[in-house]
């Protein structure tokens, strides 16, 4: 099994990477960007596929539960 | 409009922070866990909806083709 974790920041946390890269984009010319989020994605294969689990792995240890909230999405494939 | 960006090290780059976390949360009692790869998340809103634009973004200044693949997904909403 397959799965796939976005951690973001939480959404009144202000996000100063977001902005920074948003300002590097207008200056390059796309002006047409807004809101610009960057969080993390961790892709990882499990043998024992249970999303409880990654849950857990999550509050413990990947995200900050205080400004990041996580997403799971699971992929059942060939691992 | 509304886009995810995924950037992620090519399959060929040794990724250390991944590494680095899944040696982790095996030590944490996650066995399971295996091949676990760090990349990046980013999420923006876009007042004008063209892919091939995201596209310029990712190779000018988002991704590092040398080692890094991005991949481009729309999200037409309420943006």
């Amino acid at each position: 099994m397959r799965a796939r974790i976005f951690i973001r920041l939480k959404e009144g946390v202000l996000d100063v990477q977001g902005q920074v890269v948003q300002r590097a984009l207008r200056n390059l010319g796309f002006e047409e960007v807004e809101n610009v989020r960057i969080g993390k994605l961790i892709e990882m294969e499990l043998s024992n596929g249970e999303e409880g689990r990654i849950r857990d792995m999550c509050e413990r240890m990947l995200a900050n539960p205080v400004v990041e909230d996580y997403e799971i999405v699971i992929e059942d494939g060939e691992g």
